[in-house]
């Protein structure tokens, strides 16, 4: 498939030098109350916070499907030479694994279920694709955690996406304590761009799955965007579920307790804000970190 | 001055293989509510958590008056090459200044101030003398934090504390949020002594103290151990004051957040439990980190 860079580049990014925040213009939820199961008030909310926790989304026998189906993955040998599977750097311990409707009948339904496809749908006002999914595992004790970033950041700058009209959806499989490792966000944040500074490398993505490096904010906007909007945590038990916009600021740190965590993360992204050129990187990401099917999910 | 070893070495550490946790039969209070300012309810809960935390322990003008001397001495060019400033591996910031007590007058004072003395004496049910003192500094963004331990086990095996009859005073000069590195305690777990596997290096201390490897619980203990008692945050504003117990199992994550963390930390030890010999370590370590001038405190 051959895509164009036909968007303009409204978020500007990977400079040179430090440029200027941008306020973004384009709303966060697009739909109305009318097109799903989020109420005024929750899609409200979620304009504004540019979150949604739903505790107990999904059931805890679907809370061990789920947690069986990574732990199948995790022990494929089959894909242990897959680029799919992204191990930790210094442990060599299993830290994601990507394209999992593919690899996956029952996280494949998941992503098509209605209570998953009708709120998708209802925040980006349209049908939706896949953008990108996987099956994150931070281990107990040696977890590490991912610095400060936009995921809008990447995925317009890597993948050409031209607008922040994508949600992601997190749905715990573990219990979230505030001390191991959970997501913090920075509430309202997601209505701010921040540019990044200095150039993608070559294949980023071959390290940045470990470790991000390119497109990290620096230490004054992540100081001045904490300031702005502070800092929350994704707490709660296992089955709980994040909505989330794709340029909302969030990180989070290690884990040195015998907890660990886990979570089925999907993004679904407009299939009117397709993916173009890269507006920053030299070349397109795979397909299993950046879908270019943009066939609609029914 | 010399010590000798003359105690019987009651917490068998630092151990070629394996062994058993060991009960402690010693108490956590050794005062009762007439010799200090703890009520009997307070005594009876820091016998049982093993940790008492104080809001507001000291004011806003204390909190300024002791950042200051903070800054002041991690600025301090003379101390740059003594071995009492101890910076982070990676980026060379001032990690930890030790035996504040003699660099900084108005610390002195503090140790002795009767706020602090009085509880100090109430709960190890006598005069105390300082074992240990720094001031702990956790920068934003790279902050790392200390693994899972007992200062206990290390004061034993290292310095040749005989037993658990010592009390820490951490006074937070930060707000401590769940997510900046805030230290995790184990609720009661001073009640058990976790032996360690593995022989003392010599001269652990050189760098022991910016990333603790000897004296390490294993994964299997630490589990066993949160299994047991669970883990709690120390969390609150500047000011707050938390004391605990020689024994406790804490530990802390690191800080990716704009929020550097900082505190006071002081060791009070019973005069009857003065130090004799290392029960597992060659030699001692020095004076800085491990008081060997047994002067009560008045």
């Amino acid at each position: 498939m051959t895509t164009t860079k036909t968007a303009e580049d409204l978020f500007p990014t990977r400079l040179t030098q430090p440029s200027d925040f941008i306020t973004r213009t384009q709303p966060t939820v697009w739909g109305s109350p009318d097109d799903g199961p989020f109420t005024e008030t929750e899609l409200g909310a979620h304009e504004q916070r540019g979150f949604t926790i739903l505790d107990n989304f999904i059931s805890a026998d679907e809370v061990a499907l789920y947690s069986g189906e990574l732990d199948r993955l995790a022990a494929d040998t089959a894909l242990q030479n897959d680029d799919r599977m992204v191990t930790e750097r210094s442990t060599g311990t299993v830290r994601s694994v990507f394209e999992v409707e593919k690899l996956s009948q029952v996280l494949d339904a998941l992503a098509r279920s209605p209570k998953v496809l009708d709120r998708a749908g209802q925040i980006v006002g349209s049908d939706v694709y896949l953008h990108q999914t996987r099956v994150n595992y931070m281990p107990s004790f040696t977890g590490t955690g991912f610095y400060w970033h936009s995921d809008f950041e990447t995925w317009h700058a890597e993948d050409g996406m031209p607008i922040p009209r994508a949600v992601s959806l997190s749905i715990a499989l573990t219990d979230n304590y505030p001390f191991n490792g959970g997501l913090m966000v920075m509430p309202g944040s997601h209505r701010t761009f921040v540019p990044a500074v200095g150039e993608t490398p070559d294949n980023n993505h071959e390290q940045s799955l470990q470790a991000q490096e390119a497109g990290v904010p620096s230490h004054a906007a992540i100081t001045a965007m904490a300031e702005k909007y502070g800092i929350d945590q994704f707490t709660g038990g296992a089955g709980g579920a994040l909505w989330f916009d794709s340029n909302i600021m969030h990180g989070s740190g290690n884990n040195i307790t015998p907890y660990p965590r886990s979570n089925v993360f999907m993004v679904f992204n407009s299939v009117e804000n397709t993916l173009v050129e890269p507006f920053a990187a030299n070349t397109a990401r795979p397909g299993h970190i950046a879908n270019r099917d943009f066939t609609a999910l029914v």
